[in-house]
């Protein structure tokens, strides 16, 4: 069986996995690029270019790996907006922050009360909007995968909703050492999940804790 | 100038540095002693019984060196509540959690808004009831510690507020692998306080992350 799997997710030291005030301008608000800082000096990032090949790369390639599918909240999608999607940035001819050949390269399930037409990218990429629960997002996305796994891609809330309801095989934390006090927090209302995985902590000379959940 | 220390402060994944539902018998509620078991097994902890001598170790024994003073809030004295010092574990008769023989052997400022008389114990600790704001209380303390330091001892929220009004010049906090849910979080409302501090982080065999907060 596929396996679930969470990369890269990074969080502040205060939990939190995305700022406040986002909008078209600021996708993370007030944490701007300070969440995913600790990437874009890995090789993983720059490629051919250059870059670090120690623990952070180590982790941060794993996120590509013998992924057939992604589920992401419609907040990851696009800037955040409840009902419709009208308004600059959040219509129907919105595409998602990636530009015209998105990174996924697979098809993406885009969980939303308001589904819409799917939409095809450049390079394998398929918008699928679909208004159900995890389980029955995960079904499709399995489906879609073949014999791939299937990357919960985030936001956070997206993340805490599948932990909640026990679909994450793996999980892959980056606490990194600032304080954001506000924002949206990934680990609400999750007492005890912990018993369900074996958990590993290793810090990185960058500065970031990577921290893995392996289900047991 | 003498320095403001904390050590050993214990938290969860989500933040948490007690738990729910404190009382008499469970002084960290729902947590039990799940917060503070890194350190059971080490050898500041088990003397020369034995115990481990890596980096948990390394970091427990700092607690107790170069300090002449203790602050805590009264949560960490006694059972939790609010107004007078009444009933069974936290009217006047109650001298703490520790016995006769308590480990600060120092003077011990506990903040509240009830002044009690000040409690002589063996082995040269004091306990002082103060009802002060934090920099009166650190005035108070480091009279007292003459020219060795100044030890925050807790709850989360007494070194929220010392945090918070910047007065503590170096924060060790242990991030221990659980998720308690609930209980009282350390890092709230503290927005952009690494900017005052280098903070290290190192994971421990063990399973927790030591992070280190040194002012700059």
């Amino acid at each position: 069986m596929s396996q679930v799997r969470v990369h890269n997710f990074s969080i502040s030291l205060d939990g939190f996995g995305t700022g406040d005030g986002l909008t078209l301008d600021a996708p993370f608000g007030h944490a701007g690029e300070r969440l995913h800082e600790w990437m874009f000096s890995t090789r993983s990032w720059l490629g051919e270019a250059g870059g670090s090949t120690g623990v952070d790369h180590a982790f941060a390639q794993q996120n590509v790996l013998n992924i057939g599918a992604e589920i992401m909240g419609r907040g990851k999608f696009g800037p955040p907006q409840a009902g419709p999607w009208t308004g600059a940035g959040t219509d129907d001819e919105w595409r998602g922050w990636w530009g015209p050949n998105p990174p996924f390269h697979t098809p993406v399930f885009v969980l939303t009360h308001h589904p819409r037409p799917s939409i095809e990218m450049e390079g394998g990429t398929m918008f699928h909007f679909v208004n159900t629960s995890p389980h029955e997002a995960l079904d499709l996305a399995r489906q879609a995968a073949g014999n791939l796994d299937v990357r919960i891609g985030g936001g956070p809330t997206t993340i805490r909703h599948f932990l909640a309801a026990d679909l994450i095989d793996t999980l892959h934390v980056v606490q990194v050492p600032i304080l954001l006090g506000r924002g949206v927090r990934l680990w609400d209302r999750l007492e005890g999940i912990e018993e369900r995985y074996d958990v590993e902590a290793v810090s990185s000379p960058s500065g970031v804790t990577h921290l893995t959940f392996t289900r047991r």
